[in-house]
């Protein structure tokens, strides 16, 4: 096993009602004039908005409010909160919503705190930012983990490039209210992209090709179990509180760090594929991870079918006999059938997405920085690799 | 399952070489003048207490060294270090050690910050601390979950009790320092004892009688399970690296909060059981435990014979039939029978102690505070059920 660092500074107020505690937190933690930052109109239509910013003046609280966040969230909205936060002097982001509002703040904290840094050079890897407005979330959406993650995802709508913004402790969230309800109304295509990118956070972090920890593979393991089983009674009862609180906390666990501690970082293959899809094509992220998914699968499995045959066994109870890759084949079929049986896509058709074989060519081209980087760590994959396992996933 | 906060700031670093980073990490959280206090003088003869006091003078900082912390850790030496930390303007302690050296740690933290309170009264719960200075780990005992909790206890010499200190965030370490080869040198009845700690740390939080959170349980049993199998390949192997790190890692998740989340706080009522046995007798406290809880849960299984029965099930594999409390008691031997193979006691006598009717009747007469509380939530006991348990332990 590797040496780790586990750091989740993130405090986590979970259940019925704890977003009216929202005030009080955001008072502990010093927040004066606080930037409400939330995406659609649901939010503002279910009256939740109207809650918040009820509970907030109780509180003595300045605010002020940004909505129109959207999926896989633009860098021009950034600059528009960046630039909204210097004017009226803004000391604190409330993210309410999912990932895409989460990963907003964040890339709009870091754009305040650094006022002398262009946002988009943090994604380019050209500057790291010392420091980030301090952020609370109030949770809508059960998928990315961002709630406690040290990460964020900002899509630069000019050049059609999706990219992970800076990685630094300094824009994990104070605190994250998780109230399960919150989540009811959700349409049942996203509650189950929502699951696939919980999984998938679990998955990049156990398809390592290394000696791992028993104690995190068993974590590991137990939360895709708890996904699996609640994300098929979500298809049926999506207002079942006890399946949408196993999944949301889920969701924080997969990515605040605990699902990757010894196993040295992760693969994160199927996340850079999918980025590019989300980039160009504007899918919904956990729906183009189930896209990609099995074809990375099959295309590197043959590396270590043993560890395939573990998760074949672990996860969906499947025997394991002496062929490590007849066990590992069937393991990633059990997960392809689960992606079907929540009306999750196996293929980029399925996804939406009948692709030539030139835009396949220039998908990969672009994730793999025009042939000049690899991703992956199971099986390092370079252009050529990429472009085979978009063309398997066609 | 109920509502519950999770906050789990502590920053880990763990693995091999780790300690060597103490000096970076005490500048980084801003200590200038650090007290490093630890135990026995197996710290000292090892050579760690060199390595660390050279590794303090490299990184430019000041330090005084207060050895000399005993298991079930002394008031007086938490008065002797609250004196020495205000004579000598300590603004940081660094814990070299086990639950004893970072409990005691934690009660001088917070006399030094709290100067018109008597460090006492916060045990006796007479006042609340309103600050603590600020703590780091290096671990050397696997066993307390002290390195990532919010509460330490200490034992009163002169009335022989032992009783948990105030339970506040201001004490949760800033850093904690894991490297699994710190623990080989300890001898098999303290690592032992260190795991069925624990363990215990995971039941107490386990058996509760209200609906629970899947993802919860299953995390727990799996940190169970990896207990178990690990503290028996140390009985053979206590130079095993594999095991001295899945061990370590377990004892931190298993008292940070994690095992509990949903299950509304615990039962605990074991802990307290022993808390007498330890401030009178002082015996090892994880050996305390294990002589302790059979009797406990025979006593209160019937209550949620389930319960128990999923606990053999998932833990101990043993199959369920129809007859939850044939299953329950089969779990309950399982788990005895896991003490006496890795030599823990499994009753009072095997424990060392041999007591009279009214030796117990004095256990059970403190325990429940003269008879005026009640411990635990799995059922709730009153002095003639403790009394009744540590009969059944005897």
């Amino acid at each position: 096993m590797r040496n780790f660092e586990y750091y989740t500074p993130t405090q986590i107020l979970f259940g019925k009602d704890t977003h009216l505690q929202a005030g009080s937190l955001l008072k502990k933690y010093g927040a004066k004039k606080v930037l409400i930052h939330y995406g659609g109109q649901s939010a503002v239509r279910s009256g939740l908005i109207d809650e918040i910013t009820s509970n907030l003046k109780e509180e003595g609280l300045e605010y002020i409010t940004l909505g129109g966040v959207i999926p896989n969230p633009l860098l021009s909205k950034v600059r528009e909160g960046i630039e909204l936060c210097q004017k009226e002097h803004v000391d604190f982001i409330l993210a309410v919503g999912g990932g895409s509002v989460i990963d907003s703040s964040k890339a709009i904290g870091y754009g305040v705190a650094n006022p002398n840094n262009d946002v988009w050079d943090f994604c380019l890897k050209k500057a790291v930012p010392t420091g980030c407005l301090p952020i609370g979330v109030i949770l809508t959406i059960a998928a990315s983990g961002s709630e406690m993650s040290s990460s964020s995802v900002i899509t630069n709508e000019e050049t059609k490039e999706k990219r992970g913004c800076a990685k630094t402790d300094y824009c994990r969230p104070k605190f994250a209210i998780l109230n399960p309800r919150l989540t009811y109304t959700l349409p049942q295509y996203q509650t189950e992209s929502g699951c696939v990118d919980i999984l998938m956070h679990t998955m990049e972090r156990y398809f390592v090709n290394i000696e791992t920890m028993e104690i995190t593979d068993s974590i590991s393991e137990a939360l895709m179990q708890t996904v699996i089983y609640n994300a098929r009674i979500l298809m049926k009862e999506p207002d079942n509180y006890s399946a949408r609180a196993e999944i949301m906390w889920a969701g924080s666990l997969s990515h605040n760090g605990l699902t990757g501690c010894g196993t040295g970082g992760g693969d994160w293959a199927c996340h850079q594929l999918e980025h590019e899809l989300g980039g160009v094509y504007n899918v919904t992220h956990g729906a183009g991870l189930a896209a990609i998914w099995g074809s990375w699968a099959r295309y590197v499995y043959e590396v270590n079918p043993e560890r395939f045959a573990q998760f074949a066994t672990n996860v969906f109870d499947i025997p394991c006999g002496t062929d490590y890759k007849e066990t590992a084949l069937a393991g990633i079929e059990a997960m392809e059938n689960f992606f079907r049986s929540v009306k999750m896509p196996t293929s980029l058709h399925e996804l939406g997405l009948d692709l030539t074989d030139q835009q396949i060519h220039d998908l990969a081209f672009k994730c793999s920085f025009e042939d000049t980087r690899t991703i992956g760590v199971f099986k390092q994959l370079n252009m050529r690799d990429m472009e085979k396992i978009y063309l398997m996933a066609r």
